[in-house]
């Protein structure tokens, strides 16, 4: 019962809205980002756009997996699983940001630079990118703290 | 007793030597970036110089309270100091994370750029001031996790 007061913990439904909205993020930062035909040319547009294809499937999983805790009434609150979505979520949560903060610096960058470096229409893109970005790194530590809040009490 | 056992928490000799480390790669870090005078064109040099501003004072206070508190042998464990540590280390982490892959995303762009943007002599300087961060990140993030591992058994 005590362990149920923990919103956001796997298994919730606040915990199934995070992993829904970091699929939702991921994915809009994706899209935004690889419709720039340029997105190769730039180190750090395709680090973010790898990351990107890491956080989907790993949100839309685990959004699974809530969902389907709920339906059914089923607990898959294990020790050992939670260590896993834990260390999973701050690996993941740490590659967003260092993607997120890599594609904001280089799209300001571009910005101030002179010359057809960067189309008000691809940089709008790019921004709008890194943007979602910084939001699915913010869920990702979310749900990061939530769930290693909730450790210590399933250890012993 | 048992929170002794705790090696890297805030008064112990592990915790003096990571805060020690901290202040050394930050400190090398604002050194090798504002020792080439080109650090103030580019927005990721200057937030990594403010955020290494930051980071010099927080870990070298803490040493100072960690040697302190080995030398007199007085516990400075309390639950509102260790959170105010703990969280401390967690945003300024965060910041550095972000400044020294922003920093590491544009050097590699100025790499790549033909012309005149990276001599070889400042470019070499960046990168290490880069890796310095990098390094000051980590153990940042050991000292918030061993804080943070610690918070628990003082609360109750």
């Amino acid at each position: 019962m005590a362990m149920d007061s923990v919103p956001g913990s796997v298994g919730t439904s606040a915990s199934f809205a995070l992993r829904l909205g970091q699929a939702i993020f991921s994915s809009a930062s994706l899209f935004f980002m690889s419709f720039g035909v340029g997105f190769y040319s730039y180190t750090a547009f395709c680090f973010l756009v790898t990351i990107m294809g890491l956080v989907i499937p790993w949100s839309f999983t685990l959004a699974i997996l809530d969902g389907y805790s709920i339906l059914v009434k089923c607990s898959i609150r294990q020790s050992g699983i939670l260590l896993v979505i834990v260390i999973g979520d701050s690996v993941l949560s740490i590659l967003t940001l260092a993607a997120a903060s890599s594609t904001a610096s280089i799209i300001d960058l571009l910005l101030r630079a002179d010359g057809p470096f960067c189309p008000p229409r691809l940089c709008i893109r790019y921004q709008i990118s890194a943007a979602m970005a910084f939001l699915s790194w913010l869920l990702t530590v979310a749900s990061s703290l939530f769930n290693l809040w909730l450790l210590p009490a399933l250890s012993h």
